[in-house]
C-alpha cells in the first residue's frame, strides 16, 4: 500500500493521505463531465457488447482514456479496473494495491439517446477496501463525493438517507440488466411483480445504477436492487451511501461482494432485508471470473 | 369562446387570442415552481385518494389553489378542470368554454420522497382544442412550453423530438399508473415483457407522466405509453409534443381521447403504431365518468 506519492508529509503527519487523489478525482470527473455533456450534442457511433441493450459509444472509451491517462501519470504504481478495458479484456481483479474503479459513462443507453440521467463514475480502493467515491451527475451539475470516515456530499450539501422502515412507505429503484433471455425477463419482472404486490410506494427505473444509487444516498429513495450490475457502477456509490448512513449488501443479505454482480442498497436494515427475503436471484458471471 | 379579456385589441389585429393567458400561465407555473421546491424540503402530511399508491399533499392542495385563484381573478369567465379540485368531487367535463386544465404537482409519491422528478402542468383548450401547454420540472428549474401552430421550447430552446422508428433502437418510457390489483399488475408487467422481449433498447419509469411526455418532445426518448393517467397529466404536454413534431394518439391507435386516462405518445408514426399493436388494454374509468 502506497499513499499518493504527493502526500507522504501529509500522511505522516496524520493527514488523510488519499486526499490528492479524491481531489484529483474530483478534476477528472469534472472534466469528463464537460466531455460527456458536449457529446451529448452531437451524433454518435453506437457499438454492442455482451448484449443488443449493452452499448458503447466513442465517447466512452474517450473519456475512459482520458482519466486513465491522467491517473497513471500522476500515480503511476496504482492499478485500474474500468468498463471499457474490462470489455477490451483487460483482467478485472482487485489487489491490495490502490486501485481506481471507474465508469466512465454510466447509463450509456441514456447518453445515447440524450436521456439526461448521464454520470461519471470514480471509486478509489486499497487493501480492498473502499476509500472514497466520486460521482458526477453530468447534465444536472451534480458532484456526489465521500470518504471514508468523512461523510458523503452532494455539491458540497451534506447527504443523508432516508430513515423509513415500513415497506408500504419504500419507494424502490432497480434497473433492467443487460440480459434479455426469456428467463432472466421472467424474474426481473416477477421480482417487481412480488414488490408491487407487497404494496411499495413506487418503483423506478432511470437506467443508471450509479445515479439510483446516489438517490438513495440523498433520501430521494429508500432502497435499491440489481442484479447485472459491475463493480465500477457500484464502487464509489457505495462509499457515499454508506457515508450517509446506509447500508450496501449481497442480495443474500450478506455482506457485499464488489465482484458479485449483483447488489441492495437500502436507507434502513429493515429494507435492506426486506428485500433480500422478496427477490429472486438472477444469475449473472461475475466480474472476476473472465 | 371569449379571448383572454385583456387581449381583445390583439385578437382583432390578428395577434395571438391566448398570448396573454399563455403568459400568465409561464408566471403562474414558475412561482408554483418555487414554491414546490420549498416545500420539498420539510416535512409533509402525505393522504391517500384512489389507492395507497394515489398521493396527495397540503402542497398540492396549496399550489391548485394559487394556480386556479389567480386564473379566476384575471379570466373570470374561464372554466378549470384540475387534479385536486377533481378528487374533491369537481365535474371533470371540457366544455367549448376556455378550460385551463391543472395537475399542481405531477410526480406526487415523487415529491413525497423528494426524488427530484416533480412538475408543475399547465394546459388550455377552446373549442375543446388544446391551445397552449406550459409545464414546469421544478427541481431542474426546466421549463417547457407549446403554443398550437408556433413550436415547442425548454427554456426557449426549440423541441424536436426524435425520428427513430426502429423498435431495437427505441428508448420508451411508461409508468405503473395508481392501480395495484393482481389483474392490473399482470397486465402492466406483460406489456413490459413484451416490449423487451421484442428487444427495445430500454424501459425507464420515472414516476412522472408529464415529465416523461417532456423528455418525449425533447427527442430523449423514442416513445410512451400508459394507462390509468390523466387529462390533467396530458393536455399541457400533448401540445408540447405535437409542436415538437410528434404524435399523441389513443392506446388503440385511434384519436386521442383526452378523458380517457390512456395514451401513446411517440416521434414517429412506426413506434406509436408498434405500441398499439404490441400492448395490452388496461381498464381505467374515464376522467368524465363521474
Amino acid at each position: 500500500m502506497k499513499p499518493c506519492e504527493k502526500e507522504g508529509l501529509g500522511a505522516a503527519a496524520g493527514g488523510d493521505p488519499w486526499k490528492e487523489c479524491m481531489e484529483v478525482a474530483v478534476q477528472l470527473a469534472l472534466r469528463a463531465g464537460q466531455i460527456i455533456r458536449k457529446a451529448l450534442t452531437e451524433e454518435k457511433r453506437v457499438s454492442t457488447k455482451t448484449s443488443a441493450a449493452d452499448l458503447v459509444t466513442e465517447t466512452d472509451n474517450f473519456v475512459e482514456n482520458e482519466i486513465i491517462s491522467a491517473l497513471k501519470e500522476k500515480f503511476p504504481s496504482h492499478r485500474f479496473i474500468a468498463e471499457e478495458s474490462t470489455a477490451a479484456g483487460t483482467k478485472c481483479v482487485l489487489t491490495d494495491n490502490p486501485t481506481w474503479i471507474i465508469d466512465p459513462i454510466d447509463g450509456t443507453c441514456n447518453f445515447v439517446h440524450r436521456f439526461p440521467t448521464v454520470a461519471v463514475s470514480i471509486g478509489f480502493a486499497v487493501n480492498q477496501e473502499l476509500e472514497f467515491g466520486v460521482i458526477y451527475h453530468c447534465t444536472e451539475e451534480r458532484l456526489y463525493t465521500g470518504r471514508r470516515g468523512q461523510g458523503a456530499f452532494c455539491n458540497e450539501k451534506r447527504l443523508q438517507v432516508s430513515k423509513q422502515t415500513d415497506k408500504s412507505k419504500a419507494l424502490i429503484l432497480t434497473e433492467i440488466g443487460p440480459k434479455r433471455d426469456p428467463e432472466t425477463l421472467k424474474l426481473f419482472l416477477s421480482n417487481m411483480e412480488s414488490l408491487l404486490k407487497a404494496q411499495v410506494h413506487g418503483i423506478r427505473v432511470i437506467g443508471s445504477a450509479t445515479l439510483a444509487l446516489c438517490h438513495l444516498a440523498s433520501g430521494a429513495a429508500d432502497a435499491y436492487y440489481q442484479f447485472g450490475l459491475h463493480c465500477w457502477d457500484l464502487a464509489a456509490a457505495t462509499v457515499i451511501i454508506r457515508e450517509a448512513g446506509g447500508i450496501v449488501i449481497d442480495t443474500s443479505g450478506g455482506p457485499l461482494d464488489l465482484m458479485s454482480c449483483r447488489v441492495i442498497a437500502a436507507g434502513t436494515k429493515e429494507l435492506a432485508m426486506f428485500l433480500a427475503q422478496e427477490i429472486q436471484t438472477i444469475h449473472y458471471r461475475r466480474d472476476d471470473e473472465n
